[in-house]
């Protein structure tokens, strides 16, 4: 997430009780989790394995708990529990606000917008012009919606993300990682019935413009689908998944997390995708692979009782 | 879709802005697009390939962009952009209507029949007697509900059709075809939760008397579930797909479009079907194949290490 | 089900009409269907083949359609039509009823908990302390909710088991086997958006503590999760299966019914089990097995046509 206006890195220090190192007269213009950061940002880390990645990231601003050299212009924010101040940190600038209004008051809904019975609509959501809400659609707090856009009933737009820091050896194995990302839904999108779309963990989660989503169709945190994209019915997209433009998923095809899906690529239906995806390619299978290929492999796999016989022959012919 | 009562072609005619040519006082009796049309409907083309076949179908009435030779009684109303002026016709004939209302007044509800909190009841629906509509359904226009119908929380009944105009080479590749249909349910029909069956893009989409859904299915446009079926959870069917009586689908399976599935023909969980299934069979995997030949190839998968010992001991054999 | 407190058998005789025979002064403490039975329940059986296995069950009370011997201490109820008296009791005991509140009266919400907009809390539903519940969740009757639980949006809580007597040969297939059962939600669990989690047919479904769901998720009647559990979106997870602690289930997964899956499994992406799984196994495919060998067998298919080459050599060596 980026802040609304910069902001003081002595407060935030002072905000999450951590010892200032470093540049202490900075701002941060954001708070990301690694994935996400940019120059500007306040990032965490509170495992050694990552440190060098975190203190030498795009992020000026590291929570950590162990002091550490710090590279010219960045700040470290030293604490003991790094993970709990970043939560306060998610948790004071994107409050969850308890609400008994359908319609939050600092939503922003264009002209020619229709918001069909039973919509909630949260803090701080912009909808474009002349969209359709239908019935018991849910947009979350801070989304972001186009003109021209169709939602169907029962869509649920920036539900958490799933992801969770987790260690096996407390008492608690998942700590939530709070999601402070948003949903950002482009011009002239439709979604169809009962669909899911979380926002990002930190980052947004993107449907590019023109793209069309059937039915009960899950979209992950961090997740971008380009332009122009076709996605039939009961898809799954895990995180950090980016499609190209124009791609097309056939249905109940799924897609692990944080590939790269080319332009124009296809997917066929069912298809379980654990690789990335050249342009203008078509896949198949689980796991999938060129839709070619894996078609031969059907074709060979009904030739076995064949090469099963001649193998007998040629065992025979040896013994006699 | 069916008119209320016929409409003069004339009228059609000077509504849409078009040429009319041939059986000039006749009166179209419905609207369909090319895979619905009956006798007395109008229908539409854009393509050269197509003029043929829609010129020659059950419709009576051809909104074309092209001067051709029209069979005797049948009209052509030529117009440069035929895509357009069925959009208009539909969006005159079934307008979208925006609402307050959780449930229109238009709706008919039978005796007996108990809606829950946070429904959606759209313009024209009718819902039989001692049905049971559970919280947050949302059932859009048009629609119809027979008798002893349970639907559980969260279904979606008659969302727009996932089906578009697409062109690649203009600047909106997927154009909307915008979805006049219905969707039927007959009598004691019972529907699990979160499901989301689509209406017909000018035809109706029927559940069968009787049939019983899980959760989460997907049921596309004009899918036709005949009696008796069950259907258990997480099942997609695409558009157009006809199954017989007594079908039985495992969970997670999907059917392609425009399949027809046989009377009481079993498909186990999570096949993928992509052709047409006779009457009575068993269906497994994806593709999905007699489910007795699929199970015999994975036999003889798990022997081709065997035959592969075999093939070494001949080489040698050969060599020695 | 277990009754608020014990019922005598002879006023449950009466009331569906039963001739009593055998301990006819005991009382019953709970109704329960075979699977689900305990000491001091009643159940029923009409089909000859499990005359015995119900009489000698756990359960006090038969509801049966034939006099029989019976153990001391037990009790037959002699009636033409035991699955109509079953239901007859689970409707008493259990009815459904129609409102027009979005949280019933006899519902009970901890300290702490928020109910977003447009959620349905029914009868005799517990929610404890520190819970989000968001917008457009539908929670059914009798259901339990633990502390520290979020659930989000559109999720279905407590829908009816997909379960029926089903005879082809009258002219209802299907009789609903209504549900008398509930889902047990524990501390600390968190559910994605547009999950179902239905209620057992007579006894419970649930989800143990600090377990984590993501969206889309299907969980069948008399299911349960154990703790720590994270279950990837749209997993489906039949009825009755039961699954350790620390379990693992990747996105698209698919469980058959009646299964245990042991402590710490991990199930991949897509995979389809139709067996058991032991403590701590990775399962992959479909038919799911040990992830190795499975993935030893698709090493295997792409070696097949080397293998034709062989053979082929050596059949040309053979007639030379």
């Amino acid at each position: 997430m980026q802040f609304p206006s910069p902001v003081s890195v002595k407060w935030i220090a002072s905000f999450i009780n951590a010892e200032l190192v470093g540049n202490t007269t900075g701002e941060a213009t954001g708070l990301n989790e690694i994935h996400s950061v940019r120059s500007g940002d306040i990032v965490f880390v509170d495992h050694p394995k990552y440190y060098d990645k975190c203190i030498n990231s795009d992020a000026s601003f590291i929570i950590i708990n162990k002091k550490a050299d710090v590279p010219e212009g960045k700040a470290l924010l030293i604490t003991d529990e790094p993970f709990e101040a970043y939560l306060k940190l998610v948790r004071h600038f994107r409050p969850f606000t308890a609400s008994d209004k359908m319609v939050s008051d600092t939503a922003i809904i264009g002209e020619g917008s229709v918001i069909m019975p039973n919509v909630f609509v949260g803090n701080n959501v912009r909808i474009g012009k002349n969209c359709i809400i239908h019935p018991s659609v849910s947009i979350y707090d801070n989304c972001s919606i186009g003109n021209d856009v169709v939602i169907h009933s029962g869509c649920v737009i920036g539900g958490d993300a799933f992801y969770f820091n987790t260690k096996k050896n407390r008492e608690v194995w998942f700590k939530k990682m709070e999601s402070c990302g948003r949903v950002i839904i482009e011009d002239n999108v439709e979604i169809g019935s009962n669909c899911t779309i979380d926002r990002g963990v930190s980052g947004d989660t993107k449907i590019g413009k023109g793209s069309k989503l059937d039915n009960l169709i899950h979209i992950a945190h961090e997740v971008e689908v380009g332009r122009n994209c076709l996605i039939a019915a009961q898809v799954g997209i895990a995180g950090s998944t980016v499609l190209g433009d124009g791609v097309t998923i056939w249905g109940q095809a799924g897609l692990n997390k944080t590939l790269a899906i080319g332009n124009n690529a296809v997917i066929l239906a069912k298809s379980g995708v654990g690789e990335n995806i050249p342009d203008g390619k078509v896949y198949f299978g689980t796991p999938a692979d060129e839709a070619l290929k894996k078609q031969k492999e059907l074709v060979w796999i009904r030739r076995i009782p064949e090469m099963w016989e001649k193998i007998k022959e040629l065992t025979a012919a040896k013994q006699s």
